[in-house]
């Protein structure tokens, strides 16, 4: 097969790396900076504005896609890779396009850059790719999709635009509205911030996020997103409102199902927080001693799941806080303390 | 000085490991057993229940501070450790306590494990210590608890009880309900969380926290923390109408607030997150690969700020993110591709 990528921005760019030496790539964007960018990249060659290709791959922001799809060589099938899809697909029949030709997707991936400078090979890899054929989608889009899906890591996923987007409203747009708002909170008050410490900054990452991209994302997915918003602004002033009168137990309702909730957030595909636990270490605050605990947790057999490093401002200890399986516990502390550590006591 | 910790769980029990060798330190906890663990693990003597001290520090809940503080021998200083400020000092007034001979205090550490096994005598090195004197509190009171928290390796910061109270409502207090809401509101769905990402495990970490103890902070300081939440909810309101009405110009502003409170957070005291930027390195996943990389950049002299592992789910490799200071990364970058590892192009 090969394959015309419209568009070089971080996802059309890290699909060409990612499929160097599979397929046949050619490469094409408006912006004449951006393409020369993704081009010096390897990440396909130019293409004349006239050849056909057997699938075409539009990588614009949603809004755009129509338009670009509408303007493109007929003859083979289409597929786009927009963060909203029942949007995307309205536009495609309002502007004409033979929708038959047509599957959306959407790779679950990406980074707080963009462009092609922050493009890697590795982007999809092991990440879901949703594909959204709609009603009239024909076998032949969707497989081809499939295929640039599969050829870049990714693991495909067939599901409705609705299903995708109810899903991406709830596991990305409405937590990127709720962090920004906290920290909107936190920035609008001008109290003090000294006092922060790791639950805050975890809290509010996402709220560091590029306003003008997100800003597309939930104009696309409004419909989707709104609802959800409403309903945590409703439970954030029940919140409040018991805390005025004093009903704690409807405060400490919210957290236990807060713990719930918290207890289905995927790890990995198929585990859960609850099967990790931490072991913790108490090392100098210098180069090397991260190193050196990892160093011999992996000559003990540890798998070390994630790594936290607490420092510890204006001295010279820290903490790292290895996550271990749950069964590999006992035998990491032993394992650490026996190779010299301080191994914090659980 | 010695000194009697009543309350033996995770801040008694840490304060105790931490003055061990320093100071004569005596404990008692009404509950025996959690005593007992204490005292096995050598956070101090055992309290006859007679002995007077120069100095005694109440390591117990908020509400039972005041009980705990009038039923003490008299004579010496006393502090507590309560997590909010005012609410215990006006319970001591009522309870009839000398409150000249009292300062509250509040070290700013904690764990999400409690209780005498999780303690630790580093828990407060190099972290902020509150010292909250009322207008009546004695000179020698407040350099008493100054002195335990300077032994401790803390570092002590001189506030009122409502500059601590609005402090912790907004970094500590707010975040804990905005992350227990969002993950109510994803639990209550029922939707499929399967396309989570990193941005919601951050987003969600602290949801799970212990609810009976959250909901005793909450209680003492509801009047600093409820108008929080009560304006967070409003901004939420006000981000679900501007999504229903498509005026994404509103949406846009919340986030462009967000990045900016964002900005405001602080990573290490005098250092903001903007400081330093990420260096990825794809590896295959198995246990050793994040020591390997990290005994290269520990060679190459390069301090590693934090690290990010991103396993990749059913596919044999991972990528490791070792956020650097941005003076350092192009070394980083150069030094790692140099000893051999695979550096995602930035």
């Amino acid at each position: 097969m090969d394959l015309l990528v419209v568009g070089s921005g971080l996802i059309g760019t890290s699909i060409g790396l990612a499929l160097r030496g599979q397929l046949d790539v050619a490469l094409h964007d408006p912006s004449a900076a951006s393409l020369e960018v993704a081009l010096g990249r390897g990440a396909g060659r130019r293409w004349d504005g006239q050849e056909a290709f057997a699938h075409c791959l539009v990588a614009a922001p949603p809004s755009a896609v129509a338009g670009v799809l509408a303007s493109l060589p007929t003859g083979g099938t289409f597929s786009h890779v927009a963060s909203v899809q029942r949007a995307v697909q309205a536009s495609l029949e309002e502007a004409g396009v033979d929708v038959t030709t047509v599957c959306g997707s959407h790779p679950m991936a990406g980074k707080e850059q963009s462009g092609p400078a922050a493009a890697t090979a590795e982007l999809f890899v092991g990440r879901p790719w949703v594909l959204c054929p709609s009603a009239s989608t024909s076998a032949a889009a969707l497989e081809a999709v499939r295929a640039v899906a599969v050829a870049c890591g990714a693991e495909p996923l067939v599901m409705t635009a609705e299903e995708h987007d109810a899903a991406v409203a709830l596991v990305s747009h409405l937590p990127q509205v709720a962090a920004s708002a906290v920290a909107a909170v936190l920035g609008g008050t001008g109290g003090s911030l000294d006092l922060a410490g790791p639950g805050l900054q975890d809290t509010t990452r996402i709220a560091g996020s590029n306003p003008a991209l997100w800003v597309e994302v939930l104009r696309q997915n409004a419909a989707a997103v709104a609802p959800l918003v409403r309903e945590l602004s409703a439970e954030l002033a029940g919140a409040a409102d018991a805390l005025d009168r004093g009903d704690l137990d409807a405060v400490e309702q919210l957290l236990r199902r807060g713990n719930d909730g918290r207890g289905r957030v995927p790890r990995k595909r198929g585990e859960h927080d609850r099967d990790f636990v931490p072991v913790s270490v108490s090392v100098p605050d210098e180069p090397g001693q991260l190193a050196g605990v990892l160093v011999s947790a992996a000559q003990a057999g540890i798998n070390v799941e994630d790594v936290r490093v607490e420092h510890l401002p204006g001295r010279p200890t820290g903490v790292i806080e290895l996550l271990v399986h749950l069964d590999a516990q006992a035998e990491a502390r032993r394992a650490l303390a026996a190779a010299g550590w301080e191994v914090v006591r659980a």
